[in-house]
């Protein structure tokens, strides 16, 4: 919560929610400054809650996606830390013991100080995908979700291939910018990290995909998707493969 | 299909699969060209097979989506049926007899001719979208699908608001490209069909999209999304709506 209608809110329902303060660490999407007068009070607010628990200051650096290098992303997490680290001291001081709770991917790859801090939320930490590898949060080697398609039609004379994925498998991500920015990456060899250079994804229908070299059909391919969290949504279960063989399904607890 | 692997490797499983003969009408992503002797040689083949049992002649015109005006989308409608309705003819000569079919939403919303035709397959047309409405394809009270979400945030001094709904709900298509593009709108009125003209989405992150007003922490907001067919395919079931009552649920059958 970062505002007395979404505390009222909660109270009136009566239940006694375990309940975060969001503060704004810079990336200025939600949460309170937590410099501003506002912040303290509503921690207090909380506090003093007959119904909530305040367990802590929650906050996220969404704008360490925007960094332009380490460096610079390091400056956000660091920024990230401080924010919710001193406003938790500032508590402690008035009586109000809460945890301080921080997050993003790109910034907790290159994070040097937790200090003040009991808990990082890096979610896309489980798989990684294209996008991360292009903010240096992680290597190919490190990606550990694909997607596994097959070309289904590769019309003569044309300069691509067509495979049963699309945005219904994929979602629809249009990934990093820069000059390699593709709907997906397909695999040379998954094992050793290794991509294709002369075929990428190009467009997705919502059904196929256009791969920008003539594969034959039937060939399967190996799909790096740009967004991991958004194209496992698209699934109801994980195929876990130990090389070509596939050791577990695990169901994926989707769905809204 | 739209290759001899294709056929093989069907023939190969073994089952008498209903299969179609996919054409390329101008859309140039998959399918023969219907003049081309390639055509002919892959109806042959179909025809002639030992398990497959061949249905009929099919093609999409994906192209439509590009078109400027009515007219131009008709344009590609009126080939579209043509592309399968002479070839179909053609075949017949033969004594194949097998069905033609066409389908996309836009070229469907203005075709004047089906003559020769047996199937239309506008998918988007059980609920039309954002996009279909500035295609010409529909009107916005012919929509009939939209996602309700919460305002959970509305930082002080911000001049947007957060709603309880990203690109986990909405999927994240860009949207029709031009001065009002947008991630979603936002109604004002969903009975009368009209939209807020001072709202709507803005960025999309996972679980929360922008909305382009201060919007008051608690207020529920009825969006219309770019791309219903994605954006179903983020729930579990729909909720069958009279005015503000809901009268049914139904089962969405997603999933890979």
């Amino acid at each position: 919560v970062d505002s007395p209608e979404a505390i009222e809110a909660l109270e009136r329902a009566g239940h006694p929610f375990h309940t975060w303060l969001k503060i704004d660490c810079g990336y200025h999407r939600a949460g309170v400054e937590p410099t501003a007068p506002a912040a303290l009070e509503l921690a207090r607010r909380l506090a003093a809650s007959p119904t909530l628990v305040f367990d802590g200051l929650l906050t996220h650096s969404g704008h360490a996606y925007h960094g332009r290098n380490p460096d610079e992303i390091r400056t956000v997490a660091e920024a990230e830390r401080r924010a919710v680290a001193e406003f938790r001291t500032r508590l402690a001081a008035e009586g109000i013991a809460v945890a301080a709770s921080v997050g993003s991917t790109p910034a907790m790859a290159v994070v040097t100080s937790l200090e003040g801090v009991q808990e990082a939320r890096p979610g896309n930490y489980a798989f990684y995908d294209a996008d991360q590898v292009a903010l240096g949060s992680c290597s190919l080697a490190d990606c550990a979700v694909t997607v596994l398609a097959s070309v289904v039609s590769a019309p003569p004379g044309a300069r691509h291939a067509v495979v049963d994925a699309g945005a219904l498998a994929l979602s629809k991500d249009a990934g990093h910018p820069g000059p390699d920015q593709a709907m997906g990456r397909i695999y040379d060899d998954y094992e050793r990290g290794t991509l294709r250079t002369d075929a990428r994804l190009g467009p997705l229908s919502q059904e196929h995909g256009i791969v920008s070299a003539p594969l034959p059909v039937g060939t399967r391919v190996r799909i790096l998707p740009n967004h991991s969290c958004l194209t496992v949504a698209c699934f109801d279960e994980y195929h876990v493969v130990d090389g070509d063989r596939v050791v577990d399904r695990w169901k994926i607890w989707r769905g809204r």
